[in-house]
Parts: C-alpha cells; structure tokens; sequence
C-alpha cells in the first residue's frame, strides 16, 4: 500500500491534529485544503501557479471527466496526473454529488443512477462499479465511494435509507477496486440526524476504509448544526485516517472544522467568488467589483504577500473585471488560492507550535462574517 | 528628447534593417513585434509573462482607455505603465481607427469625429487634440497622431480629401503635444494609390516625425497590393527614423514587412486567434479545436520551445478549449505570442548575422498559407 497517515500532534484544547498524508504522487501536510480542478484545471491557473501557491492535493471531477473528455482519453494520455500535468496528489470524487444535484435529470435506484448529461443531455448511468472503474482509468492518488449525499432539509426516513444503501454501495466499491497505488475513502452520510450520523460512521468503520469523507454537510443548513454534525462523527471515526470533510471551504468553516478533528477540505469556493469579483481576507471578504474601489490604488488586502497584492491595485483589478478580462479571473484566483492555502498553512505552524487555541480565537477577532465596505477594510 | 532610434545595420539584398529603439522605458531591438493590450491588458497574460516571451513593446488602445476606465483613473494611478504594471514601453494609438471602425455611429467632420461608445451608446467627441491630450494623460512613450485610416475599397478622391485632412491634423497633434518624454509619430495615409501614398508621405515628412506609421494597409486589399503600397512608401520615409507598419502581423507579412524596410508592427492576429484555438506554427496555422487532435498527445509544435510546447499535449488543450477553460487561452496565447516573437528575433539574428535573405527563403519554403490538417502537421 503506497498510502500512509501519520497524525504529528494533537492539540489537547480542541480536536485539532497536524498531520502528514504519503501518496505516489507526494507528500501533504494536514489540515490541507484541497483546490478544486473540476474539468482537469484548477479555472485560470497553470498547475505550476497552483503548486507555486502550496497546494499539494487538488480535486477533480469523475462526472464532469467521464463526460468530457471522457475517461478512455485521459486513461490514454497516461492518467489524469500527466493529462493536465500536476505532478502532485489527486483526489477525485465519486460522481455521486454531480449526478444527485441533477434534480429532476436523474433518478436513483439501488443498482445506480440513471441520468442525463448537462451537456448534452444524453443518457448515462452510474454505479458503485462504474464509478471506481472510472476513477481507476484517470487513476487519481485518492478517490471517492460511490454516494449519496442527501438535500437540506431531508427526513429522517429518507436520510435513513439513503444512509444504509450508501453503506451498501460502499461495499460494492470496495468489492471492486483493486488499484493499489489508490487509496477509497468511504463517506459517512446521515443527514443532520445525530443518531444517523453514527449508524453510517459505525457501518463505514467496520468496511476498515484508509480514510473517511463526511458528506452531506454544508448543503445548505446552519453552520452550527454542522458543526454539531462534526462533533458527533469526527469521535466515532478511526483515530488514525484521515478525515475529509466535503465541500466546506469558508475561511470561518476550514477553521472551525480543524478545531473538532477534520484533516482534509476542498471547496469551489475561493476560485468561484473570485471570478465573481470577490476577495477573501484576514477581516471577511471585499466586493473588488463595486465602484468604491474605482479610484483605490492600495493592493486588495495591503498585509498579504501574494503576486496579485505585491503587484496590482484594486483599481486596475477592478477596470479589469469591469472590461471582462481574463487577466481579473487570475489575479482574484490567485490571491483567494493564496489566502485559504496560507490560512491552512498558519493553522498548522500553530499546531506544530501548540498555540491552536491562540490562533483561533485571535482569527474570530479579526474576521468579519460579513461583506466589508470600504471603509471598514 | 528622450528617443532615440539608431539604423545598425542595413541588408545589402532586401530592404530589411536592424535597428534599436531607446526610450524612457528601456530598448528595443528592431524589428519589433508589439504585443496588443487593447484594454491595459495583453488578454490573459501578466505582465511578467509577456514581458518573458521577450516582449518589449506593447501596444494599448487610446479609444478603449477613453471610455473605460477613463484616462483620469489611469493619470490618477500614476500612468498606464504603473496601472497596468508594465515596466517595459508603450505605444498607444490614437483611438482613430476604433473610432472610424464604428461606421454608423461615427460621423466625420473637419474638427473631428463624433462617435457613440461601443459600451453604453453614449455621444462622444475625439479631435487631434483630444487625442493628444488622453495620450499624454495615459503618458506611453510612443504616441500616434490622430488620423483617418480609409477603408478599403475607397476612391481616389476620397482617399486624396481624407489623407490631406489627415495631415492636417498631424500638424493639430504636433502643436498641443508638450511632453518631452514622449514620442509622436505621424502616420501615412493614400489608401491603396501610389500617388497618394507618395503626397501624404512627402507632406508628413515635412513636418519631421520622430517616426512614421503606416496606416491604411491590411483593411482587406490583396497583400500584394499591401506590399506595393510599401515599396513606394517606405522609399519616401527618413532613413534614420522608425517605420511602423499598423495593424499587421501574420508570419508571411512581418517577413515581407521587414524585407521592405518595416521596423515596427502590431496586430491583434496572435492572441484572437489563440482564442479560437488556432495556433501559429512555423508551417502554417493548426486549429487545436478540430476533433482530430482529440487524442493527439504531441505538443502544438514538438519544435517549439515555449511553455504551452514544453508541458501540454494538443489533446490536453482542446479538451480546455471544448470546456471553455480559461487555462486554454492562456496556453494558447502564449505558444502563439511566443512564435511571433521568436520569429522577429530570428529575423534579427539573421540580419545580425548579414544572412536574411536566406532566412527569408528558408521561411517560405516551410511555411504554408492553408490551415493544416493533421497529416501534414
């Protein structure tokens, strides 16, 4: 097995632990956030700007690259890593959350799902099976069980079902894979049901999977009922694999998450609102897009040390999204990559240095939840 | 003054010449290639990209400026070079051809042109010296007159009443022109009347430009007629100043614009069409997009030395291409800039090397003027 985690320190004030996760393609250290390269590119930047930012594990898509350009292509080019050529870790989820956010495209059944592409609305259909054969072909580091990940609000009847036929499918996938220079997390399922929560990680545990995905969370309830999610899973899980909570990729959540025990994020977060024209930073984000910032000359955040900050004004930037110009999509990219990679960065120097506590409560004092206006930033 | 241009060496066979342009914002070497950056951004590049592809010159747009982001923003922000946060030097022209290019919304007077802005309808006014005066608050090095750029076709007797006016708004331009740290250079008009060309070149020499555009050509009349037009023009220009051919750069006619004396070119050619995915080799143009390069896992040109060649595989860059990856027209743009580039300095070290005639053979007998389908690529 060429997957290894290792958990460095503890801090004994909260659930948050530095670790160290061994690929073939590398090493990361955790907490890490994962960029999201959902079509073979993390959107506007060369892999070696991403790596040149820290990233060490990006994400990809199985059912945006099972449509196109297919997995025959990229299994032909010598796998993903060498299709778009990152030479670092790959992760790839399952398909199972693209295809269920299809809505009335798709239908579920305990063989797989039958479903209809978004890009041309041909027919397909996935399974556990169908879903790691893929994954097997673009050949990824890490990749993802087969699951379902259940709406906000759900009923505990439904969450239920779902969970158990998860379970299920997670067998299938195990029954299949047989790349061992892959690791297959499973994926705890649930809904925002405690005593679900438990049954899907309980039935998970016992399948001995080398990492486990929290799924289902940051669809669309509270916060601190994710978190209340967190608390109840994260100590049910083995102490020893790694833990990935899926989709979460807010600055206050990555921090919070890594307080009660979480070892891995990804998120289409900061790459999305960037394009939109939004920068996040150490005291909450800043719409670069409004006209405030017609006329300012200071960088987007004047403490941060990225490319775009030590070299453009919000002016220019904003002149740039106004014009639609690409140039915008990357700079924004750029910092909002830097400032989450920096900030998983920060919390792992404060765990290495057994100051966590410290450094989350000083993060609350400095960021805003909400949108700042120019004079406040 | 702070311009200099100096001949340093003359092609006994051709017109061609090496030369090297000194401003405040450093050299260039002659020819020279001038990236566009129509809106204070050469598209999907930084700034330290273009300049490592081994650019030296770029070129903005005076009407896109204008309108947006206004060329108070850009003097606020200290000028378009540190606007945009380009050290290197700029040429802007004089919103002259944007403004003519609106046809219907546009209207010609002696005083100058009122136009409709592209962006939102609203009535404008640009004169020779309002021209200047957006040129100087934008503060490139190089600056153009205010002229009109005829269509083609065009009668003799307009082309004669258009390039008169055309020099007397040169004389406008030279008279509200005060920065020493800029240079004006006047451009030749005639249409495609070798006689007209002659008068509008004679009138302008008068007037004794730092440099001389050549404007008018590459609007739709066979290149043929185009290189005609330059051999009776550029016979007529001062030996010891600068000769811009505008608004043209494909391989056939910057190796032909050289051969006639040309030492400076622009064009949007290389980056629009890398955004349509078609890239510019040494024997001819490939359209990446076509499906046969699908599972093509070769580099656009397995000669080329660029970054895009050096890590990427056409089959890579059209799937990026296909999913409207902005990744693709940053790898694209940059193989084709870098071609461009590459081939001006070849034609230098050529002329360097007292052997551009056979360059010049050499280039014909590889380059191909059809689209390339795969089998001769």
């Amino acid at each position: 097995m060429n997957f290894r985690f290792e958990v460095i320190k503890e801090c004994p004030q909260t659930g948050a632990r530095l670790g160290r996760l061994t690929t073939p393609h590398g090493v990361a250290d955790t907490p890490v956030f994962m960029p999201v390269g959902t079509q073979a590119t993390v959107k506007t930047m060369t892999p070696d700007e991403v790596a040149g930012l820290g990233a060490r594990i990006i994400l990809s898509n199985t059912y945006h690259l099972y449509l196109r350009p297919g997995a025959d292509i990229i299994q032909e080019a010598g796998g993903l890593h060498r299709f778009m050529n990152w030479p670092g870790i790959i992760l790839t989820d399952s398909g199972g959350f693209q295809v269920f956010s299809l809505g009335e495209l798709r239908k579920i059944e305990e063989e797989g799902v039958t479903f209809r592409s978004h890009l041309d609305g041909s027919t397909h259909f996935l399974s556990p099976e169908k879903s790691i054969q893929i994954q097997m072909s673009l050949g990824a580091d890490i990749i993802m069980a087969f699951d379902e990940c259940t709406p906000y609000p759900c009923s505990y009847e439904y969450a239920k079902a779902s969970l158990e036929r998860t379970t299920r499918w997670a067998r299938r996938c195990q029954a299949v894979h047989t790349r061992s220079d892959q690791a297959l997390f499973g994926i705890v399922q649930g809904g925002v049901f405690p005593k679900l929560r438990e049954q899907s990680a309980h039935e998970l545990v016992e399948l001995d999977f080398p990492g486990y995905g929290i799924g289902g969370l940051s669809v669309g309830e509270p916060k601190p009922l994710m978190y209340e999610m967190l608390e109840c899973t994260v100590p049910l899980l083995p102490q020893h694999r790694p833990r990935y909570l899926m989709g979460v990729g807010s600055p206050d959540c990555l921090v919070e998450g890594v307080s009660r025990g979480i070892d891995m994020f990804d998120c289409v977060l900061p790459t999305r609102i960037a394009r939109n024209g939004t920068a996040m930073t150490s005291r909450g984000k800043l719409v670069i897009r409004n006209a405030i910032y017609a006329r300012d000359f200071q960088p987007i955040d004047p403490e941060c040390s990225c490319y775009t900050c030590q070299n453009y004004t919000r002016a220019y930037i904003r002149h740039l999204l106004k014009a639609n110009e690409v140039l915008a999509l990357r700079l924004m990219t750029t910092h909002n990559l830097f400032y989450l990679l920096n900030l998983m960065q920060q919390m792992r120097d404060a765990l290495n240095e057994n100051r966590f506590p410290a450094f989350r409560k000083n993060f609350w004092e400095q960021y805003s939840m909400d949108t700042k206006t120019k004079k406040e930033a």
